[in-house]
């Protein structure tokens, strides 16, 4: 299939931060083969669409989330941390089945779609119902696979379990004309004992398959580990190996400076997820200082019991936001680091080198955003804009992989309808009302 | 003309947080004159608003914004507060006309009606064309009026300034219908001096008038304040006699506990600007201490240069967030809270005495929220979902003193394309664009 998208203004988010106006792209199946002034004598077009007057711009990469975990959306808002995760989460998760995944995945993928987030990091149970989600929605996605953590733990044993796991990294690595990657979850320090940690890190080598951790994301995670390891969270990865391969690690909320510069000598991905952290009364997590020290952090929603939406125009604004709050400094972090935490640095985080940047021989994760909306008005800078005016609803299209996902606000290949009707009634019967 | 809303759900916001499900509202004029299960035999309806599957609540109130500002969106993002104001702001206002305040007020009203948005209380410059614009749309505003930093002191001379000041106050008082109200503007402690503070204050004694102040925004302001006068802000407030008034304060970041106590005593009405007080990088004020000792703060947008959207559900999302943030507690503040703060307390800061409730005999300023998309899904706790999953977009229905303003998301009376022109023309003469 060749799409052309005429008339484009687009954000290319390269090094530069090149803006190139008025420009033609050519995409041929799904990769962009041309980007230029005037419409190629080579390419002949199945369809054109027509950028006029829009921002066209990667699409959102959300670096950390637990899709299906929007069955539990608004359910345990404003708790303490305990009676969240023993009111509102564990009792639900005991009993996740395999079309609960299932339909809580097509709701948190059409939502994403929606936002224009064109692929996600995801960490879940039960990825073969993920899977399927991802297959039919045409979206991109890099699922960990956790070891210990594990549905077939019960079913296969210890050993059996981590057999499996190896064979659905191995198997699902640029699945479904790559648009799935896969990675080994590593749930967290606390959940996840010595040996298993040694284990992952291994397997991570062996398979060349990136690591997804939960790291450092409260005071006492940090504090009960200092007590069991007498080393920090970040510490204990490096001993156990984990840090020898690459890695994506949500939160760093709480990160001294040693710790920090092991995150820069390592190259690991923080990933910022501004909106859990806060719900969660867990804090900020000091990206500003980190960009000064070189590391490259991404922008994740975290899961939606957690925020209570997977939107990262809302993301993109909360970090662009707090940390000029907490720091007491209107100039802490500027729009351009947010959107490189949103698109490039994403890609990094997720393991495709190739998508994140609008550039010939990339990837087609895009995204067409209007800006006509009352909100942008007038308009001006499309970086800020971006950051500060636009809203999730101000995504006209998006495309991944070369298809589209979503014109004009309409979804192509979803019945939404239906999608929200299923995840209703799973979350319904998860929550054991009528 | 008489409205019927039928298959209401409503969050009335009456003190104990009655929701009502499948009621029907009558409006009579401007005022509700029944809400009950059965349509009331003497009523006969002009028309009749289907609510099913939707939340009808209090309009929302946003209690402090400089409305006209909108032209200045997106001009000055992520610069140091000086660059802020002599970049982006002073230039620009140094040269405004009556066309552009106009301008600029029919584009920040159009988006706070599509925002849901029914009434603001406004402190800006040439009042007489933000009447104009309050006139056309049908919005509900407070205009402050500020004795000192009047455009008339140039015309007319102090004298003259201050008496139509007065005048103004007084004729504007209850127009529209009683959509408008007025207010004294003291525009802050270290703009006005001494004198005209205690003039401010006995002008709005005399007129039964409530003031309209930024109040402890910064750490300087605080600190220059209290190095001239060794006293804080709101300390000379009290000393000049502002406080024996109803006051409506904006930003009370830097407060300490004598400042708290005295917010207390003096029934002062703090407005939470997060957004503004964040992206200028002046801290978060501490609005859940503040309800644990009985003040009851609204919450407000503050102008489109320090924002840059005037979308209180955004800000209702920031303030419900932010202080479990910094305070490293989730249950910091509650999503009832800041409902409240967004709705009832907003009605005491505007001093409209009769909104802010949905009740009998109350003024029918009501909006109509969508339910059913698919960031609200799995549609659950209408409490949780206004403040952490809805978003702006999801207002369908915008009623002002009985009459609908907006309807299925169309303004029924304001011509958007041509609002946003003219604001876009204005804008780029300020900045000496073609």
């Amino acid at each position: 299939m060749n799409t052309m998208i005429k008339n484009a203004d687009i954000l290319t988010m390269d090094d530069e931060f090149t803006i190139l106006n008025n420009q033609v792209i050519c995409i041929q199946d799904n990769k962009i083969v041309y980007i230029g002034e005037d419409e190629p004598f080579f390419f002949l077009p199945n369809r054109i669409i027509n950028a006029k007057g829009k921002i066209v711009m990667p699409g959102l990469i959300n670096s950390h989330t637990h899709c299906a975990m929007t069955l539990m959306r608004n359910r345990s808002n404003d708790l303490p941390l305990e009676r969240w995760l023993s009111e509102g989460i564990f009792p639900v998760e005991a009993n996740l089945t395999y079309n609960d995944v299932y339909s809580g995945a097509m709701l948190g993928i059409t939502e994403m779609i929606k936002n224009g987030i064109t692929s996600y990091l995801d960490m879940y149970y039960i990825h073969e119902a993920s899977l399927e989600a991802i297959s039919q929605t045409g979206i991109r996605a890099n699922l960990s696979y956790g070891v210990s953590t594990s549905s077939k733990v019960k079913e296969l044993g210890k050993q059996g379990a981590e057999e499996y796991c190896k064979n659905f990294v191995i198997n699902n690595k640029k699945a479904f004309k790559g648009r799935v990657n896969t990675s080994i979850e590593v749930h967290s320090v606390y959940l996840v004992d010595e040996p298993e940690l040694v284990l992952s890190a291994q397997m991570a080598k062996e398979t060349d398959t990136l690591i997804h951790i939960h790291l450092h994301e409260t005071e006492t995670e940090v504090e009960n580990c200092v007590k069991k390891y007498g080393l920090t969270p970040i510490q204990v990865c490096e001993k156990t190996g984990i840090l020898s391969n690459k890695v994506t690690a949500a939160h760093t909320v709480h990160v001294n400076d040693d710790d920090m510069a092991l995150l820069r000598d390592r190259k690991v991905i923080p990933v910022h997820n501004p909106s859990s952290n806060m719900l969660l009364g867990s804090g900020f997590a000091d990206i500003s200082k980190m960009i000064e020290m070189g590391i490259t952090p991404a922008l994740g929603t975290d899961g939606a019991a957690s925020n209570n939406t997977l939107d990262m125009f809302k993301e993109m604004h909360l970090a662009a936001l707090i940390h000029k709050g907490y720091k007491h400094n209107s100039s802490a972090i500027g729009a351009k680091q947010i959107l490189k935490m949103a698109t490039t640095n994403g890609s990094k985080a997720l393991g495709f080198d190739d998508c994140g940047i609008i550039k010939k021989d990339m990837l087609a994760d895009l995204i067409i955003v209007n800006t006509d909306s009352i909100n942008m008005t007038p308009y001006h800078d499309p970086v800020s804009v971006l950051v500060y005016s636009a809203r999730a609803t101000d995504v006209d299209t998006v495309l991944v992989n070369g298809e589209i996902l979503m014109q004009n606000r309409e979804l192509t290949s979803i019945d939404e309808q239906k999608v929200k009707f299923e995840a209703t009634r799973a979350s319904k019967r998860l929550y054991g009302e009528k």
